[in-house]
């Protein structure tokens, strides 16, 4: 009997060290014996359902070794969720009929929380249809709030790039606010939590260094006492740096970023917390003030990614190969700190049936009481994970991120009506 | 008699390099032994005209080779023009007074276009009042518009920043765009020229490959055909990337950036012509959009630096104090490309008087015909300048920029009061 193949998929938001995870992953399985090729969905799971299977045989291994510095979804990802097997059960059906058809015996879902859910449903619906294929989670979010895990590759190079461009920023403001821009406010992702705006704190090396002000959705956010702290800095430092999630809301829960109405054509607010919160320092202070959003630049990145990120992210690639051959199905590969002064760190598992629909918060005690910092303990637990640069190759001044040849291998079933 | 000093100020917008013209100012004066001290103003000519001069000679050895590698402007800058002689007459006579009190015979000006009329009005307003004062202009300016010098010490670094952020946010978009975004707007510096927009342009490594559009300020904005040009675009990319410069404007000369009406308050609209141009598309063509602005990260970027820029923001100071030495003033340094397949520079210099006043567009013919991309010709001219990587030194993760003492010189003078 031929060893049965793996399919992997990319899953959500891509990150700058996704593809990382995917070159552990290749490489792993290609140097192991005991599985197949590995096959990858066009555009995540959403492949699986069009039999669009990506051939990774078919890519050098120059190439595949570039996946580790290259940024986004080399293979495309997508946001599309299974619903549950009584909802939809036609879905799975094809994700078995599929994976039978191309001898696939392991599923390797990167991504985050919703996606270790489907890995989840996938590993128990395959049992109980008599096809079972062993599924491997493998985290990835720059939203770091898969639970059970240290941290989750993605994260750290987003902080890092946060915690650089605070700080040059800051030099930048603080060189300008004697007769100009008194005020920056940066805009950083975190619908739901504050990882990525915390991690900002990271830039301050000595007390009164930018970020002043840190704006996290976990802290109900009070515009007065906001203004106040906005004047108080600017009248003690000179300056004020401030960086805010663009998840940050108001203690009714209504988002800043959709608060400030609807333009001259009646459309919603173009948004942005950056913004909203410099028409009201403006407004009420009269600084001159400057704000960025990053947006897509933070997570795509990789020319600033962390080393310690990368090289985990690889690591919980290369750990789902292991783990598969090693017999093991339903968990998700995890990071484990370990204990001692000096990081370190090694892969772990937990059960995806502990990790579906549980999010990691922030915890309060990472956060100062005034709401607006990061505690000590905060910050030791951030520090370790922006440590080392990890820079790509570069080739008449730019990145050399790599294209994938992406050859399909030969459906074999008929057309997939999407449900 | 002791050698003259040099009085040095950083102007306006700061810059990634412009502490490289700094420590090149510095290190050739120190070589030199036909100069004084540097004395620097302490929030560019406020300084002068405050008194306020930081001593250079206090710094160490390693803290000035550090500005090599620091961005923003170590001593503070300002925005603050010096109006002509006849207008305020007061403000050169101070100047001059304070470089009498400190046998400073040399000022160099580093700076803009503003910056560099200021330092020719000094140099004549200097010999008219008999105590002649060498006025060197330093060139510094992310916007690229001095005419006579073939880029400006700032530019390179950003054009390499744009280029790289388009580059990622790219492969972001590309991933995504088969069930998520499909277009992606980066909103970059250019009030009065499309320079910086026009370097994301080198991203591009095959037809088809991002930015898809360009958007100049040189070029009047038309936004059916903008749109018809993003739809055509997602059509046969299946998503588009979108460079936009702050400067875009109507036809009749409005910015974008100001078009879209007042907020909830009554404010002007808050701004920002990345989120003006989502909003349009999302209004006329319904895809799902992300916009990004990179606003003083991209000035700031020292991380991503290209090395030219900074090799050639370290000649610039460093030939203001050769010229100094050589007898010369009135003049700007300026960098010359020479000819030739392979790009080679030089230091070469310009009259100030030339300089003056005189704002260099792009030409027409590195804009392609249909106003949003540009040529080879364009291409050409940008590629050299952001060559080579070079990179700050980091420490537990973060780029290790100096901070130095600026401690100021004792006053000899009564305070000044401004007009």
């Amino acid at each position: 009997m031929s060893k049965a193949n793996i399919f992997y998929a990319q899953s959500g938001g891509v990150t700058s060290v996704i593809n990382a995870s995917a070159c552990g992953v290749i490489e792993a399985a290609r140097r192991s014996r005991a599985v197949g090729r590995v096959l990858v969905g066009q555009n995540g799971i959403l492949g699986a359902l069009n039999e669009e299977l990506i051939d990774t045989a078919l890519e050098s291994k120059r190439d595949i070794a570039m996946l580790r510095h290259t940024p986004s979804g080399a293979f495309g990802s997508c946001r599309y969720k299974l619903k549950s097997v009584e909802a939809n059960r036609l879905e799975y059906e094809r994700l078995i009929a599929v994976f039978r058809a191309h001898d696939i015996g392991y599923f390797f879902y990167n991504g985050g929380g919703d996606s270790q859910d489907t890995a989840n449903k996938v590993a128990q619906f395959s049992q109980d249809v008599g096809y079972p294929v062993q599924c491997i989670g493998i985290p990835k979010t720059v939203d770091n709030d898969l639970p059970f895990t240290d941290t989750c590759p993605g994260f750290g190079s987003v902080a890092k790039y946060v915690a650089v461009a605070t700080e040059e920023a800051g030099l930048d403001v603080a060189s300008m606010a004697a007769s100009s821009t008194k005020v920056f406010v940066l805009e950083v992702m975190g619908r739901h939590a504050g990882w990525i705006a915390a991690a900002a704190a990271l830039a301050a090396k000595s007390k009164g260094d930018p970020p002043h002000i840190i704006i996290l959705p976990e802290v109900a956010f009070d515009p007065a006492r906001f203004l106040q702290k906005v004047a108080q800095t600017v009248a003690k430092e000179g300056y004020c740096v401030i960086v805010a999630s663009e998840g940050a809301q108001f203690e009714d829960g209504r988002f800043l970023a959709a608060s400030s109405g609807v333009d001259a054509f009646g459309h919603a607010q173009l948004g942005g917390v950056a913004p909203t919160l410099v028409e009201m320092i403006k407004a009420k202070l009269g600084y001159k003030c400057h704000w960025a959003v990053s947006d897509y630049l933070q997570r795509a990145a990789r020319h600033i990614a962390s080393a310690v990120d990368v090289a985990q992210a690889y690591a919980v690639g290369e750990a789902a190969v292991n783990l598969a051959v090693a017999g093991e199905s339903g968990v998700m590969v995890t990071i484990e700190r370990q204990a001692g002064i000096r990081y370190r760190w090694r892969v772990g598992k937990v059960a995806l049936s502990r990790v579906a629909n549980v999010e990691r918060k922030m915890p309060k005690s990472f956060i100062t009481r005034d709401g607006y910092g990061i505690t000590a303990a905060g910050l030791n637990y951030l520090k370790p994970l922006i440590q080392g640069e990890d820079y790509p190759p570069y080739k008449e001044g730019l990145p050399e991120y790599v294209r994938l040849k992406n050859q399909l291998v030969p459906k074999k079933l008929p057309k997939f009506k999407m449900p």
